[in-house]
This record gives C-alpha cells, sequence and structure tokens, in this order.
C-alpha cells in the first residue's frame, strides 16, 4: 500500500515559513512525502483558487488527500484553500488567534511583512556581509579579518565557502575562510593574521571518506582526491586544531544550514536581526 | 504602557523553522517584538533547564510574558520548556497530533531529519550550484551559461550576487549574472552568450534613488554613484528589458528572500528538493 502524499506549501509572501516548518513536521514520517510543491505569492482570491485547481488535480491523481502547509494572512483567501480536497495545516489560523488573546490586540492581517525591507539596515548589513565572504575568501585579503566577526579554517572541500556564505545571506555574519594547505598542515604553525585574530577562529574537518568523495567529482583518481591524501590532511588538521585550541566541528553529516547553526552557537555570535 | 515582550525562538534543531515562522507570526503585531533570543540544539533536558533560566530572567526584567515559539521533537525536553513563565507556541505539539491521525500512523519523533544530510545528493546538488555562482560571477565564464538554470542582468549593485547566491543555497538553482555595464547599456544589444540563452535571461531593476543610495556608501561623491547617473542606467536598462522582451522585477522593496522566490515563480524554476 502506497502511504505516500503530495504536500503543498503555499503562502501570500516567499513561502519560506510553510516550506521549512512544514517539511519537519513531514519528515517526522518515513515515506509519506512523495512529492512537493512550492506555491508563493498566493495573495488574491484568483490565484487561491488556481492553487486549489492544482491541489484538487492531485488529489486525484494520488487518490490520496494531499497535505498542505499555509500561511496565509487573508482570510477571505485562506479561505478558499480550506475548501480544496486536502488536509490543510494553516500556521496562521492556528496560532493568531491565541496571541491575539495574550497580546491583548488584533494582528494587523497585512502581508509579507516578515521578509519585506523595512529594515534597510538589516538589508545592508545582509549585502555587506556577502561582500565580505566573497572578499575574504580562500584565504585572500587577511588585512581583512580585523572586521571579521569569525574565519573559518578548514582543508580544500570541506564546506569552507558555503558556509561563509550562508552565515552571510542569513544571518549577516561577516565570515572569511582560510584554506590549510600543505604548507600550513606541514608546518603545524599559524601565519601571524591568523594569531592575531584567534579568538575568531573556528576549525571545519570532516571525514576523509566523504572528502575522498567530493574530491573526486571535482579531480577524478588525482593526487589531490585519494584517500591517502585526505586522510593525511584531516589528521594533521585536526592536530593542529588540538595543538592551537581552535574550536572545530566536524562536517561530514551536518548541512550548511545544521553548520551554520552550530557555529553561531559555538562561537556565540550574534545575529543582525 | 510598554506592549514590548522578549521573543525566544527554541528548537532541538538549528532554529530555523522556529524562527522564521514564529517571526512571521509576531511581526503581525506592530511594536510587539523588542527583543529576540534564538536557542538552537535544545535536545537534552539539561539544555531545556538552561534556556528555562534564560526566559525566566528575561520573565523578571520585563515584568511580562517572554513570547517561545518551539519546535522541539522529544517530549521531555518540550515539557521542561512548556513549564517556564512564558506563552509558549509548540508548533510540533500542536500540529504533529493531528497529522499523525490523518496519516494514520505514528510520527517518529526523532530529532533533526529536517535539515540533516539525508540525502547527500541535494548537498552536492547545492554545493554545486554555490561553486557555479561563484564561477560565473559579474560576466565571467559566459561558457558555463550552457549549463544555467537562469542568468541575473543588471547594472552595478542592484543586488545580482546575492540572490544568485541565495537560489544557490537555497534551492538548488545554478545562477550566473552578468552586468549591465557602460558599453552594453549604450548599444543596447545583448552580447552572443546571452542571446543564445535568452530563454533563461531574467532582469533586476531598482530605483535610482535606492541604487544611489548603495553606490555612494561604497564609492562616495564619485561619477559612478551619482544620482544622475544611476537614473541613466536605470532607464537604459529598463528600456532594453522591453526591448529584448526580458521578464524582469523592481528589487527596491524587496529582500533577497523575496527576491529569490519571486525570481523561482516567475521563471518557474524547479528546486532541488
Amino acid at each position: 500500500m502506497n502511504m505516500g502524499r503530495t504536500v503543498f506549501y503555499i503562502s501570500d509572501g516567499t513561502g519560506i515559513s510553510a516550506e521549512t516548518l512544514g517539511h519537519s513536521l513531514i519528515t517526522q514520517f518515513q515515506n509519506v512525502l512523495i512529492q512537493s510543491h512550492t506555491l508563493p505569492y498566493i495573495d488574491t482570491e484568483e490565484k487561491a483558487t488556481q492553487a486549489v485547481e492544482h491541489i484538487n488535480k492531485s488529489y486525484n491523481l494520488d487518490n490520496e488527500k494531499p497535505i498542505v502547509f499555509s500561511t496565509i494572512v487573508k482570510p477571505n483567501v485562506r479561505n478558499i484553500i480550506a475548501n480544496s480536497h486536502s488536509f490543510v495545516i494553516d500556521f496562521f489560523q492556528s496560532h493568531l488567534g491565541s496571541l491575539e488573546k495574550e497580546l491583548g490586540m488584533p494582528s494587523s492581517q497585512a502581508v509579507g511583512l516578515s521578509h519585506a525591507v523595512q529594515d534597510i539596515e538589516r538589508y545592508n548589513s545582509r549585502m555587506d556581509a556577502v561582500q565580505f565572504a566573497l572578499r575574504c575568501d580562500d584565504g585572500v585579503h587577511t588585512e581583512g579579518y580585523k572586521t571579521a566577526d569569525i574565519i573559518l579554517l578548514g582543508v580544500s572541500r570541506c564546506g569552507k565557502t558555503p558556509t561563509c556564505l550562508y552565515l552571510a545571506l542569513q544571518y549577516g555574519i561577516r565570515a572569511a575562510n582560510y584554506p590549510l594547505t600543505e604548507e600550513t598542515l606541514h608546518a603545524l604553525h599559524l601565519i601571524e593574521s591568523l594569531q592575531t585574530h584567534r579568538e575568531r577562529l573556528f576549525g571545519l574537518t570532516i571525514s576523509p571518506e566523504r572528502l575522498h568523495d567530493i574530491r573526486s567529482k571535482r579531480r577524478p583518481n588525482s593526487q589531490y582526491a585519494s584517500l591517502m591524501q585526505c586522510r593525511e590532511e584531516i589528521h594533521r588538521s585536526e592536530t593542529l586544531f588540538h595543538k592551537e585550541k581552535i574550536p572545530y566541528l566536524n562536517s561530514t553529516t551536518l548541512s550548511i544550514e545544521e553548520l551554520s547553526a552550530h557555529i553561531m552557537a559555538s562561537a556565540e555570535l550574534r545575529r543582525d536581526g
């Protein structure tokens, strides 16, 4: 028996809230999610009617009710979705009422307040953080380290660059990264510009097998990608982290989101928002 | 009377789900949010007890109950948070029960399934997309365009690079970008490598005033940042978009998340997850 359901994430905004929480919930049920669709910017009755057609089509195909996770502010739009052939979890309807009661005031029922650039400062700080991450990527512009919030260290392909960019985009954190090259690993010694900012250093490590996989995609059968080389580099980088008392994290089983959140927590970094 | 409340986002994972949805909800109440704290990886009774101390301290300081948005899977950890001096909205407790009923099976009550690298393929596709965005940033490596999902066009500082990186990190989309320089804008003509992939082109525009602000931060009092120059470039880029029938979006009042979600919807791009 096929237990699979089609899942819809529906929102009058970007859909990111409905997606992230809906995904957390549905992944608590193994093998249930068979296909998902995100329908953002459903902010008129007309668009809601189109969304309902889409949902009902899935119902007819699957012969099972689709699961709909929705964050829609306007009641008239929300009600149209509620009348589709689906099981709807409406995060706004579920919680706005109890919040209104607790806070003793009505909600504004305004669409798109969450991600709007109400706060230009916040937007600018993220743009700046991205520029910073790009400028201080891969060990260049070490003179920028004095304004870094954090400096990630690790061997080639352990996830430094995507993590820096995510920290910048999601949290406005100024993250630089410095590659542990053979030279540094051989000397087991940090260059002066790293020594100067050692309280901002944070290490990344990874299992040699996973590193071997990643590098093999890039340069198959190279010395660089060989398991022996990966083992040696990882062993030396972890030795360096211990010797220099640099906190570090193993990225093998973590997504970029998780890596970033762990680093934020471990390094006690403050978000910009 | 001060209506402000301290808000906590608490999770046994990254905290991203609690943050995004909690923030959407609380911003429906103007001036309520005075300060927020995200407490990720609260996955043991001990950490939950520490979190409660943090919450109760805020209660004593504010003399108002903090609002807690929580996504915690384990009931024993969740119950500790429930006993703090706060108003708790628990997204898991609220919805898991009804989902279990609808799906006719128990939830796994396993922590961290949502963002875990269960799907290495998905992780790899995002890493690849980030590498692609970096390689094809700012008009370089136009030979890579044949594997692009989308190519963003726009004048300097209109938000192309952060948007490409966000599309890569959040959705695994391979996004290149090409700057509309004075040369292109003067000729009002697209180079051949853009012509070849015109179905993947997408334009960004911005208000001249906002562009002037952004550029002035970078190069104050320059010709490049002058309002006149910004007006001329924006006028010409919009003319080019119309002439070449390139869909485009005005980024002035949109956050990077919103820009990305709009582009995904307009260009009908498929997510990798």
